[in-house]
């Protein structure tokens, strides 16, 4: 079944799991749009099949592909990985695929958000906004259309009736300027299946999507969430982190326990280089020039079944932050996979990605 | 796992059951060229729609859509359709998707035979070409790739070891100039798990696939054929059904059955309209001329879960035909369905369909 419910997920007694819940798979979209991703995607493309290879190693992977894109992601991507038609506007599959939800029965079901790239970064964007309702299709899951522009890699949930979200995106009036601060938890409240919403402020700085949480902090476990930190008072992610910090340690989760805050190391800064720039088509509307700050950050990484996949940014930090998440989750396998090509086109590992939480549709 | 085999499935235990032994769904292709379809495909697609509606209510139904015709097809059909986008060159699944295989512990893979668009018909087609890997792909069914240009409507089989074919199609030098009878005979044996093929001549008369079988004949169960009928002598059909009839009468199956041939009536004969020629884009390459003869036939049904649809296309004819059919099996709906625009566009129920046979890939 195909369907579009016109309930409330809550109401029906769904809820979106913690990304370390078990999963049926994972999604992502293979990237193409030369005025994003560098010398004609290839770089970008080539990482992109990393970390579908390593996922694929953990848990069934499905790569979204344009027909023209067919053959060539069919020949750079393992036969273990699925590859599903379907043409895009760019390849961010935490934002314009669906949140998955369960319920207490084992059911699956799915949030297709509005999407609007990111209050504006680029025009068209109607393939883009299809992508939930295919994935959706595809998987036979029902599908609840929410009434807000949301992309998936700005919340973060503990799956015990909390969510992590940053003022900085969701009260941005690039996304939804008619939806009062109480109507939008309502929403989160509603389509997510919690009951407390933590608010941190801004996100990383620099961060194009306009301070998704999924690039500065998430939870860990219930009770714990891994913060980009920044110990260098000259930096203006020094500010935003210890604003965040100030946030979470006085904040009370759905159960009413205190957050413990782990700190992870803020990669660089990274800034781009100039062929990293020159080799990216003009007329695109993005910001890619040469020398502006990137926002890298290890936080922005992926829990699969058995596995952490992290990105490797800065060999100065790259395996102290290893080892920070390897003592959060010791019952899983911590990949970290240089992921520099994505960070280019604007995100990393968590971005690129989407779980599918097992659960039969229904 | 999306993996293409080198081996030959009936050396691995596969073989491609009978349609009327259980399915785990159907597939169909969203007709749209304006070239092939009439009035801009409107009234093929409302058959089609009605078709897949049909199907849906008896087993899983699959609609691969072009991301263009996307929002047209979901209002068109019912939420119990899936939609999973491909683009393709037209829309006959029978033809271009995968003939599915499954083996004795239930395992499920697909033969992705060549594909060059009925020795011609138009071009190009590569996308055509692609769909039955896209289709296996989808279902995560391992795919064997055949060294044969061959359509799913230019074989008929028993579940049995009996393979039913035409010679006027898989020996026509538009197909495969290199092979001969007995290498046919025998990538047949290996693809689809048979020991016996049974040739008949030619297929019905004016039927542009180059006399597909299933357009003129089918197994209806082990050492049952439907042969299409025709009484009238100065009808070119007259003979080619009496050839069929002596050949299937002599024929035995890889049983060693004597085949019972029931006979069903031609419906009309029928001829293209006016406006049905009219009414369809210049520029194509297919015959579609008014007062051409149209190749109908009650033998292009397509068997379900529970269900047997078939055409319905000459008042005349269409209920002694399906009475016919009620006769034959007797545990199953037979819903005829109105059809002719399906028919205008070169096939009818069968050649649209494609069943997925009950089996987990693997």
């Amino acid at each position: 079944m195909a369907e579009t419910l016109n309930s409330l997920p809550a109401a029906d007694g769904f809820r979106m799991p913690a990304e370390w819940e078990p999963h049926a798979g994972c999604w992502m979209i293979w990237p193409e749009r030369a005025d994003n991703w560098r010398a004609g995607g290839g770089p970008g493309q080539a990482a992109f099949a990393e970390v579908a290879a390593t996922i694929a190693r953990f848990e069934p992977m499905t790569m979204l592909v344009s027909a023209g894109q067919w053959a060539n992601a069919r020949a750079l991507l393992p036969p273990a990985v699925r590859l599903v038609e379907a043409g895009t506007d760019d390849a961010w599959c935490r934002d314009s695929g669906p949140s998955f939800l369960t319920d207490a029965h084992g059911r699956l079901r799915g949030v297709d958000w509005g999407f609007n790239a990111w209050g504006g970064l680029y025009a068209p964007f109607d393939r883009d906004e299809m992508v939930a309702a295919k994935v959706l299709e595809t998987e036979r899951a029902p599908r609840y259309r929410a009434p807000l522009v949301l992309e998936g890699g700005s919340i973060h949930v503990d799956g015990e009736g909390t969510v992590l979200t940053t003022e900085e995106c969701l009260l941005n009036p690039n996304r939804n300027p008619g939806l009062s601060r109480a109507e939008i938890e309502q929403h989160l409240k509603d389509y997510l299946g919690v009951s407390t919403v933590i608010w941190l402020g801004a996100g990383l700085v620099h961060d194009e999507t306009s301070g998704h949480i999924d690039n500065i902090a998430c939870f860990v476990r219930p009770g714990v969430v891994a913060l980009t930190w920044c110990d260098d008072p000259a930096d203006p992610q020094y500010a935003i982190s210890r604003d965040a910090y100030e946030r979470l340690s006085k904040a009370r989760d759905a159960r009413g326990r205190n957050i413990e805050v782990v700190k992870l190391p803020l990669p660089g800064p990274l800034f781009r280089r100039e062929d990293e720039a020159i080799e990216i088509d003009s007329g695109g509307t993005m910001s890619r020039h040469f020398g502006e700050r990137l926002g890298g950050s290890y936080v922005n990484f992926y829990i699969g079944n058995g596995l952490v996949l992290m990105p490797f940014l800065d060999p100065a930090h790259d395996e102290e932050a290893r080892a920070i998440l390897a003592g959060l989750f010791p019952d899983r396998t911590v990949i970290g996979l240089p992921t520099r090509e994505i960070l280019l086109g604007g995100g990393n590992i968590h971005c690129i990605t989407q779980q599918q939480p097992a659960g039969v549709p229904g």
